[in-house]
């Protein structure tokens, strides 16, 4: 449905300048383009999922990495189950200006274009592969906000549910041709359909699950957690930032002619732009405020950029771009604080990169595009907002009054990778145990310093 | 010959719905996208060879690192010249229903190309580059299963027998249009072909080599010596995952018409349900069995998913490729303690995946493929297998009879790191000696009940 | 323009034979692969930035690795902000034979190809974006070579002038049609305009830099500071080995005939070819001279051969091309100790890979390709070799002696990461503080041979 509205939206918007567009004899040969655009741009959509994974990776503390690496790697193949069993179908079966589609196996037919007949546009199954992506990138962002302390069978029992329901559902409404679509909410490749979703998602599970131990001084002072390996959560930046050309280039849908092959050209470049305004904003911000470019910062920033032009990255110039890609990286530099200040523990800042400027982005819409309305942009932001936070609540609050969903205190203090996984991320390196509230021994070569608030791993 | 007759095949198969397939005018562009789809599959598939290299890097020790990061990126330096020189000629250079092509030099030409005749499908390097990249994946599987104890050079200089010679034999045999694919063998992209060929290769080096010291104790007890950087081993899969999608994708050979984009899709899907269903499954029955969700079977799990469906990813419904994956993840995880019991020591769990899971997919065709028999299938499987174990155990015993295949004890307790390549892979860290059998000296931050079995290295 | 006159190249010299290539039927599909080409590809050399960050992370002390992961994706995004605000105009705006282009942003303009008019040969935003990337990539070679002791913001303000002004004006001499370009010197990739300008800016920044601290002895010793993570270094040379096909095989800057997918393919295969010469040349030169296969070199083995081919991959044959990536790799092997004899301390070996090869292979374009001069191409390298050097050497002084470009001693000592950054790398490791200058104090498992030169991190 998003794609063949969008192919329709292109067809109406080109017709008087593009008139060869429709001549058969290229016909199935762009149909070949659209499906192989699909596969190449989901390809690269997927890889993100390996970037959520190394940058959560780096931003936790070594006693959790192999828990959130066993996490990220089995949400993706739980995403990819459970949109074959029911998501796709959910999401695009019929919704027709409804609010969800209906439930069962989702089953290709391309037996039209074999056929001879191209006007499906695309095979069935390069249309699901670029959907179930998706579908998983928004499950990635949960997982690193709720880290270091969910117990992983609860965790995996929410993505099933969140692959499998909640965000085809609020899908349904705009790329499936539902409610939203309807009323003329626009979100492009999913600042609000993706990356908020995973944001409210994550906003419910950090604050039901609580903080981590120590996180929060009791004289209200915030204790930083750093993270275990920052080239790690910079290679995931790196991962992110080129999956999302195929993110956002993907979803022009289209690349069987010109006019989409320049679509995709220009959604590539701002999208490019608004990660380097995100980035350079919020390193010029960070460096301002506590005279120090704190890389996690700007790995945020990029993300932060990436994030708000996900809305729009078809409209804007260049110069917007960049400008919409840096107030998010602005945004991201003031929300870390703020949650904090909340005392909402979000590990990785995935609240402050995908909720916060996955809002900016889909308000942001209206600046550069005359066919969005702020009042339908909010709209849109708000209900989806409302519905997942109430569905993932019921859904975590389920879990925890059944199997639970955090570890005992004893266990976080040890690391999920020994009390869940049963095995160490570094086993071969003696490690300092960060963070945490125990007695700290004072041995080997630790600093007084440093044990003086942080016990020794005895690895 | 592997695509030709693909590309034959489905011309056939599709003659009555796709008369406009073969029309003139779109030929010279088939032409192209053909020749593309190799190309960017078959940098997917290099891509691979990354990720074995990662994966390895992260399941063994930290002294042995450095020397496996170095093999994974030389072996397929090797590949690409061996292949060169002869393997691509011995391949596929007039087999002919025969059991092998000729030596020599590969030359492209393509000549009636740019003299506007395109009947040849595609640039003759282009297929020369995605055959030279399954090459060097079947030499990867090798170089985990034989780590941390294999000399170095005698390593490499077995990497140019088999992917000079073995592979490329064994290779003409199907895709060369040898005897076995008259038979009626079918192998899509190489379960049997790459993946058990890699495997045959490892289980007879691991025989040859012996176990590492200190794997197996006099009592009959499994020393597990950890592998030392899991987001390492993850980041390999999620390569390997990704890369598996031109693995998979490519060899259908062909993107020219809408008949070979749609197959495309569907292999790629498939490919992808058969990883979640591997790694799924795998997941639940570690926890079942040993009541913690461990990471490294996740992973295999994925693995031995995808090597299950890559013999057929094309027929299958959904619904079959996740089952074929699934078992494929539920072999992985008994075969890991049987080849321990045997006291073969695989490493990496090559064997579990490569060559257990590469077995069963390709004797899973039938299941989802009425042109294949399980009797031919056997008969591929078996012939294979024998060839590979008497001319890799030939291989092996000459090297290990003129210069040696294993490092010294002394070499193998300090690690190859330092004795082979002259460095450490990560000099900076305070690292914790696992494994071996020295005595253990008490020292630093490390607790009493590690010490008592593992040595400090002096780093 | 680059590419203009390529095509006009192309259609030139194959005219006679590819008379289809101009019909009208396929052409808006010639113009959607042209641009799907620009796309792909430029999106694999973008991941080199990774690429370049990963390998360097790995080669520095680990108490410079967050800095060079910040150094290394914010100066991707400077390059971005800058080649749009005036790179792109420098480089390609109206050159016509002379010196330089204009000044002033860049705006796209594709209404032509809107209207039907395909002639433009591909979307406008598309090359943009691939010529983008190769600016950032001249700048991330200078990172690693002036890593551990620069200033990270004197070293991005570098990268400003480097990627929005002085890149742009010697690339305008070649590929945007200026006075190189018009005397016929030929360079197809880069090698002279991409990897020998970053190599001449790193030389000027390490001459004027000065050596690290404890380096260079005062009896002429050279101190190995080894680097920190040699699995990070070796997934950075697959990441740029991946990256460099779409860095030649993009530089063809067509797709939409058979010629160019022939000429792609043939580009690429050469490619593969010199990294695996290269690679293998290191390995038994350095196995022959120091009796042990330094990892190290392997790696920067192929990066030569990958450098070297990259001014004229398109006319060598396969074995011409490996052995120009394996002089490549030998070259290495002898420039390394050489620049240390010299005392330019260049810390991940970029000028023996991007300099040195980087002149190697454009000298050597007309071994194979007739359309060269080894005149011509000595005066092209000579002349953007002094223009470089003049240039980067004012913009060093400039920030010398006004905000300065080196830490001071405590703080290189102490390392950049904690007082730049404010971050530690790997925080959660106990680390041995490697090179410097300090007083040793004994602790922990540190044997004492190595804390008689090392002083302790009190991490």
């Amino acid at each position: 449905m998003k794609k063949l509205i969008s192919l329709l939206t292109v067809g109406l918007l080109l017709a008087p300048t593009l008139a060869l567009a429709e001549d058969a004899p290229v016909s199935e040969i762009s149909y070949v383009l659209n499906t192989f655009s699909f596969l190449v741009m989901g390809i690269l959509v997927m890889w993100m999922a390996a970037g959520f994974g190394m940058l959560e990776s780096g931003l936790v503390r070594s006693k959790n990495v192999a828990t959130i690496c066993l996490k990220n790697i089995s949400l993706f193949g739980i995403a990819g189950i459970l949109f074959y069993l029911m998501g796709y179908n959910l999401m695009y079966a019929g919704v027709d200006g409804g609010y969800m589609g209906s439930f069962g196996l989702w089953a290709a037919d391309d037996a039209a274009a074999l056929a001879g007949d191209y006007s499906g546009g695309y095979a069935a199954a390069s249309d699901w592969f670029f959907q179930m992506v998706f579908c998983g990138a928004a499950c990635s962002v949960v997982s690193g906000c709720v880290a270091e302390r969910i117990k992983i069978w609860s965790f995996l029992a929410f993505c099933v549910v969140l692959t499998g329901i909640i965000y085809p559902i609020q899908g349904s409404w705009v790329w499936g041709g539902g409610w939203l679509s309807e009323m003329g909410f626009l979100d492009f490749a999913g600042s609000t359909l993706v990356h908020s979703v995973g944001g409210w998602a994550a906003l419910t599970g950090a604050i039901i699950l609580g903080a981590r131990k120590g996180k929060y001084g009791k004289d209200g002072r915030v204790n930083p957690l750093p993270g275990s390996n920052i080239p790690l959560a910079t290679l995931g930046t790196f991962i992110l930032w080129m999956g999302w050309y195929g993110f956002n280039g993907g979803s022009v849908l289209a690349l069987g002619d010109a006019a989409s092959a320049i679509s995709m050209s220009n959604v590539m470049v701002n999208t490019n732009l608004a990660a380097c305004g995100g980035m350079i904003a919020a390193m010029i911000l960070v460096q301002i405020l506590y005279k120090k470019v704190d890389v996690t910062m700007g790995l945020n920033g990029a993300l932060a950029g990436l994030v708000a032009i996900t809305a729009g990255p078809d409209t804007p110039s260049l110069g917007a771009a960049t400008l919409i890609g840096a107030v998010g990286g602005i945004l991201v530099v003031i929300a870390v604080p703020f949650f904090d200040k909340l005392k909402i523990d979000d590990v990785v800042g995935a609240l402050s990169v995908h909720l916060v400027c996955g809002i900016w982005g889909t308000m942001a819409v209206p600046f550069t595009n005359s066919d969005a309305s702020f009042l339908t942009q909010f709209i849109g932001v708000a209900a989806i907002g409302v519905f997942v936070m109430v569905a993932t609540s019921v859904v975590w609050l389920v879990l925890k009054y059944t199997v639970g969903i955090r570890v005992s205190e004893e266990e976080e203090y040890r690391g999920c990778d020994i009390t869940e996984i049963g095995m160490e991320a570094y086993p071969d390196f003696q490690t300092i145990h960060l963070g945490g509230s125990g007695v700290a021994p004072v041995v080997g070569a630790v600093s007084a310093a440093r044990v003086a608030t942080e016990p020794i791993k005895h690895s």
